[in-house]
């Protein structure tokens, strides 16, 4: 693997190698060990848009593979100034940086300098624009796989809230498929589902409600709702989007009892989920962060073999 | 120790433990060293509030260690995208997080997150609105027990100027009455003393002028002046202020001669401190900045310990 | 060497060792390695100007020596609370800092710092205002010699664009008399030249054009065009300025065959230099970047050894 962009095009075994891999460096993703496998490397995170928890879970799993961490947010960055993104990443190449993690809210900025890196380097996305969140999608995987087994095509999967803005609901949707899920649905108020003609979301099932999507479903993805999408007039308010579309234990008793709730975080408790299930024992949030930091080690493993 | 909020109702045995702590980590504080007990541990720096010295310092400590370190600063945090800060702590808690330092404007955040904290993370405040700023307090300790030796009981104590807004005031008294001191003189404008009925300052002598504070006094804890103080009215001018309360050489020389004068930093020179004190040989100023270091090595490591 | 704030000065032998070292460091320069003469140190990073590139550099090279390090930029310091440099400086110190790393918009601020500085402490500019920029003139004068030879004597070196305001250019200039260059050609609009009677220009050749000052020369070296000095009224427009100053691969060829193109970035591309040369084979500029950390970790292990 050269660089890690989508999740769009990755097969089944590749996901899965990169699942196994994942799950088994679990133990030694929550503390660093003596394990060192990225000693010497550099690992440039350049995030273009601010994030606490992609940023920290990437700098701490290269951090735990050894390698050194140089962090750029663009207000420090010397973009100010009105350097291309292509020769920033041409700079940090020449001082030795070979491992480049990218959030950008355009789209396609991690593609753009993954086609301009050199030879040795490799380029993952933290995120770019609503098109891709590959390491979000994989960390979701493996929380699903952890619970309910390798076989996706039994599953029933309903992702709920802002479907149309999300990169991760795309990158997840892209991996389930490859897994082999196909009772996949949509739970959005029409304003914030996609536009239907939007490849990846193909076959999908629309949801008339939440109610209709929770039924007997196996896992609920959460999705974060951007309040901008209020003052875009996309969401008319908090509370009625929480009466419409905001996973309560009421309505989480509709799916099946084993049912497990996800959420890319962070969380507006009483918007989009209540505290009685973000704390719940459906829950897996917390699950989902500590597998990240186990899935971008991974990941950058991977990268740094070639 | 599984928290350090406040240094109110810390016993005299474990106040003088973590003083002989600090103590023996003195020759190790300033340099990192093959010791390295905190190795494989995570502290996160959670800074709500603008900090340059306490954060270096906790950071520092950590390194020095053998910790690795994350730190958040209030503007770049994602506390901005509507998160509870209980949340911020259980998913750096999911990433290997276990020791959280933190600092905040509202006095009831370190308290609120010990109490959200898992079973084996620690929470120590590293300055909590006005009410408590245990490090501080310790290492103005450690500081006055190297130049006074341990009988507290004996010395004069007196503490200068905005003591009502003051954090550091407030956990110097509280550790100094633990380790037995009687004789404490409160120096202030009537508008920066704190209220009669705050118990914290119960018994505590509040001096008509700075030099009936300073006369015959053993130590002398000089505060800084906020520029804010002027803003809200509480000072009408610098001038005036160190006219009236600033610690020129001639006020100090109504003190015992071997006195020792501390300032918390960052200095406001000519304002509550003249240049020729603070750089004279009573202070004793930079020798808190490296107690600091030890102070906090010893504090992670006790709460890593549990 | 006590402390590095200016090449001006400096004797050949200097200068010669430091690059020795710089070129034997550059294989040690891009990859940590398990050679790390400076562990226990501590270098503090105290940037009050932005910067990407250079703030990168003396990390690394930090870090690739084993030292840890403490970056403080601007906005998050304690200067915005009033304390002076000189007491951050000191504080620093009191924490076990040795190593500091300044960069500032005031030309006297280093130096001051320097001579605040205590006996074990070592200071370096990492640019202060139009004066100094020590490193980014070693770096050039290694890149230099890597490709010309060490005789600088028969060399023609053209310097193009704002000499008026570049502590680059300065830097550059010290740094290539000592060496031993004789033919120095300065190119720059009216406004942005420096004034005649600057001591450090003296015996420079002013072209009349910037073909003129390329015409059979072995170095290029184009400096950067800061936006403000449109605001400010000294360049009319990009477009003319890339027109009558910028460096066009056709201009470049009235230069000697194998001359080299240093720029010390952030590029403007399309204003002081076009695309083709930035990219092309006589561009040194990424193999500056590359230098650059060798060169730092050079100047930093001399300083640490005193």
């Amino acid at each position: 693997m050269r660089h890690l962009l989508t999740l769009d095009g990755l097969s089944r075994d590749a996901l899965g190698s990169l699942l196994d891999a994942a799950h088994a460096l679990r133990p030694d993703a929550l503390k660093r060990t003596a394990h060192r496998p990225l000693r010497g490397l550099t690992v440039a995170n350049l995030f273009f848009e601010p994030s606490t928890r992609t940023r920290a879970s990437f700098q701490l799993a290269a951090q735990r593979l050894g390698a050194d961490v140089l962090t750029f947010e663009a207000d420090s960055s010397s973009t100010r100034k009105g350097e291309t993104l292509t020769d920033t990443l041409r700079n940090l190449e020449a001082m030795g940086a070979s491992l480049f993690v990218v959030r950008h809210t355009h789209s396609s900025v991690p593609a753009m300098l993954a086609t301009a890196a050199a030879d040795g380097s490799s380029v993952v996305s933290a995120g770019d624009g609503r098109t891709s969140h590959p390491t979000q999608g994989l960390l979701d995987m493996l929380t699903i796989r952890q619970h309910k087994g390798e076989d996706f095509s039994r599953l029933s999967v309903a992702i709920v809230g802002d479907i149309r803005h999300s990169r991760v609901a795309r990158s997840d949707i892209q991996a389930l498929r490859t897994l082999g899920l196909r009772d996949l649905r949509l739970a959005a108020p029409p304003a914030l589902l996609p536009d239907t003609g939007e490849v990846c979301f193909a076959g999908a099932q629309v949801a008339d409600s939440l109610d209709a999507a929770l039924e007997g479903c196996d896992v609920v993805m959460m999705l974060r709702l951007q309040r901008e999408r209020m003052d875009e007039g996309l969401v008319s308010s908090l509370e009625e989007y929480y009466r419409d579309w905001g996973l309560s234990p009421e309505r989480l008793a509709l799916a099946k009892p084993d049912v497990i709730v996800l959420h890319p975080g962070p969380m507006n408790r009483g918007v989009e989920i209540a505290d009685a299930v973000a704390d719940g024992p459906q829950s897996v949030i917390l699950e989902q962060v500590s597998n990240g930091v186990a899935v971008r080690m991974a990941v950058l493993a991977a990268l740094a073999k070639g």
